[in-house]
């Protein structure tokens, strides 16, 4: 029911297989869809495949670094002229929208939709709603950076087809009712009690989507009972002793090493640094995880989506 | 000698095939190149070019509208990422460098380089170098917006190789010395003066960039004695009198009637209305303008360079 799809994967600039970060996270269940992070160029990629800004229901900024925001002004210019009038959610650091404001006056940018801002740093529980929860979880970084889950549950009644056609009522439009609630006459005069031929099924996915992070290990009591945790992965272990703590970012190794720990059944790293940009860069980082996580691993690639 | 690559041809919104609106101006002379407007995107476009962002002399803003500077925040930032020590020029309205001071401050973004802001609105002649002059004249536009001229210029002694080879000196070290402006003492006793072989030779060459504009009559002034005009033809001139005046953009025929009553050598058309990116779109706008002007025509493509 869940899935992501990477619209960039690189850290810091772009390359020419890579673009800066964002991450669509959306479901099988409708045409709603949410932004995880907007660089530059997040709209032209939104171009090559089948998501449309107008069924976006809202962005989550991890951080306010120009890699993870500078798409916004773009994408919501374009989200107004391209006529959306639905309002917007903002889940993003206070500077974000500063930023945004500022770019508002100074550029006579007008927007024909609210942008409806939610400081990332007031509340845990960001976003509430019929089936869906976001929270968001600080990590460590060179500036306040989150961590975001998303919790979606879909619950659905279904009627036990079996047990109906072994009363003697085969498929129509009894079947329906039932399923709405409803219970039903039969013409000897009995009656179906929906409660007796319905059930209740739920179906739940919880993504973890992480910003810059050096410290994966912040994210323990978010991934309990995650699905998956997207990561950043911008070093390999040993690139990061070589750069030193200061960009304060992770490694395969340190990720992979936290989702093992975690029990996490699908992981994947994001955020590359662009010297990985090749199928060298890629294999070394994948095998450095390999070596530590058991489970599903996965390393992003832009404008693929993971159905999970 | 002049070259012009465009980065952007799109009006306001980018398309599959076309950015929003940026251009390269360089020529043959040396890597220097200076870049008109720097929409959202531009260093993605420039990664598929030969244009390095280190060789960048400087940027001027035709008008504060985001399709022509949402760019900029990306392009600094990876210039300073990818180690970018020499100043850089920002010829450009005050509104964009309030907006880029807000970047710099909410987004903590720190250049490595100094950026020299060059008031738009302060003077006429807004770059003034050994071989180089940049002008700029006041468009009609929704916002305050210019066309910038860059006048090249570019001088050179040249030795007369055919008199030299009749007085009976070879091709050899006295060319270069006589070249260099040295006179040259032979053995038989006379001297070669350098005054009587070399002659100084002047190449030159114009070309008036226009931002957004509905009145391509302004230009009049910053035409004269140029090789090329690149001009904004956003509609048909039947599309323009459908949207009406209010967004103050020219037509294909408006900017074609005008380059042929200034006698402009070359018009270059572009930021097209995303409604023409197709062959049917563009041969209607060539059309229109071809009824127009019989001057050389080009319909600018991305990440195409025209030597003129």
């Amino acid at each position: 029911m869940l899935k992501l799809t990477f619209l960039g994967t690189s850290s810091g600039v772009p390359t020419v297989r890579r673009n800066v970060t964002a991450l669509a996270v959306h479901t099988s269940l409708n045409r709603d869809w949410w932004l995880v992070d907007c660089g530059e160029a997040t709209q032209h990629q939104l171009q090559r495949i089948a998501l449309s800004v107008h069924d976006l229901v809202g962005i989550c900024i991890t951080h306010i670094h120009g890699d993870h925001c500078y798409g916004l002004p773009g994408l919501l210019a374009s989200a107004a002229m391209t006529g959306r009038k639905k309002p917007l959610i903002l889940v993003a650091p206070a500077g974000v929208k500063a930023w945004l404001d500022a770019t508002l006056q100074h550029t006579e940018l007008f927007l024909t939709f609210d942008l409806v801002h939610v400081d990332l740093a007031a509340q845990a529980a960001v976003h509430r709603a019929d089936g869906l929860l976001i929270e968001r979880f600080p990590l460590s970084h060179r500036v306040p950076s989150y961590a975001f889950r998303f919790t979606f549950e879909h619950t659905r009644w279904k009627v036990d087809h079996d047990a109906l056609r072994a009363r003697g009522v085969p498929s129509g439009p009894a079947w329906g009712l039932l399923q709405q609630g409803q219970d039903v006459p039969l013409a000897d005069g009995s009656t179906l009690a929906a409660a007796d031929f319905r059930t209740l099924h739920r179906k739940r996915a919880v993504a973890v989507v992480g910003g810059d992070n050096d410290t994966p290990a912040l994210l323990a009591a978010a991934c309990q009972g995650a699905d998956v945790l997207v990561h950043e992965a911008t070093y390999t272990e040993a690139t990061l002793q070589k750069v030193g703590p200061g960009p304060q970012h992770s490694s395969a190794q340190r990720v992979a090493q936290f989702a093992e720990q975690a029990g996490l059944p699908t992981l994947v790293l994001t955020h590359f640094s662009p010297r990985y940009d090749n199928r060298e860069g890629m294999a070394e980082l994948a095998a450095e995880a390999r070596r530590h996580y058991t489970g599903q691993l996965l390393l992003a690639n832009d404008l693929q989506t993971y159905d999970l």
